[in-house]
């Protein structure tokens, strides 16, 4: 009922090539960061980081079933990704801290928009699967 | 340098168990929905239908590099979760359209919101990149 957000329009009247030229699948910073966060458990170290750092163990035991092996490749994808700092804190032993950049922190509003939209639209999504599969 | 916004509150301050239960992951309405566009077509799909109904030929048309399979894929994968919709006109011969649902519509706006942090982060996320990989 309400005007179109300009959020709404940036997306769906951006000016594209017809036909869309297939390089922009390749390189299409929108299709990557949803990747990125496709995975199975990029999306859950970044809520915990998004609350304050953690230690490695400490994100270890607050996320049931990650192996070590997991919760290292996906912090190091996203810390590659400039979305995590892993600090160094200079005492005697080191402590190593992972932490959200700036760049994470501001991941987090948008990333919250579509969450909310996913959680508040999961009933109607459910209910479309469960249809009789379309012809 | 503005206070939080009810967005960012409601992922990094939701209140889960801890630690994080492993059956979150599999019906986690956030990852699935991320999932669902996170394929090589599916974004551009409800971008175009975003501004528009579109038959099949147009779509295909509009799309460089997407075969007759690969965009029926896509497009069951959109009705299947109620994003879509295909409208048969009754005329001679039927005129088959695909637009987007009040959920499809309903979408566009988190997704343009991810969408613009992703267009304009992305020379910080590739520039994280290029440097010299974490130890």
């Amino acid at each position: 009922m309400s005007a179109p957000s300009t959020a709404v329009t940036s997306l769906a009247s951006a000016d594209l090539p017809m036909p869309v030229p297939a390089e922009e699948y390749d390189r299409c910073p929108v299709t990557d960061v949803v990747r990125l966060m496709s995975d199975k458990w990029s999306m859950i170290v970044l809520v915990l980081l998004g609350r304050r750092p953690h230690r490695f163990n400490e994100l270890q035991r607050g996320i049931d079933g990650i192996s070590h092996r997991m919760l290292t490749r996906t912090l190091r994808g996203l810390e590659s990704s400039g979305l995590v700092h892993r600090r160094v804190h200079a005492t005697v032993p080191p402590r190593v801290e992972y932490a959200l950049t700036p760049l994470g922190e501001s991941l987090l509003e948008p990333l919250s928009g579509l969450a909310d939209w996913a959680v508040r639209n999961w009933p109607e999504i459910t209910a479309a699967r469960s249809r009789v599969p379309v012809s």
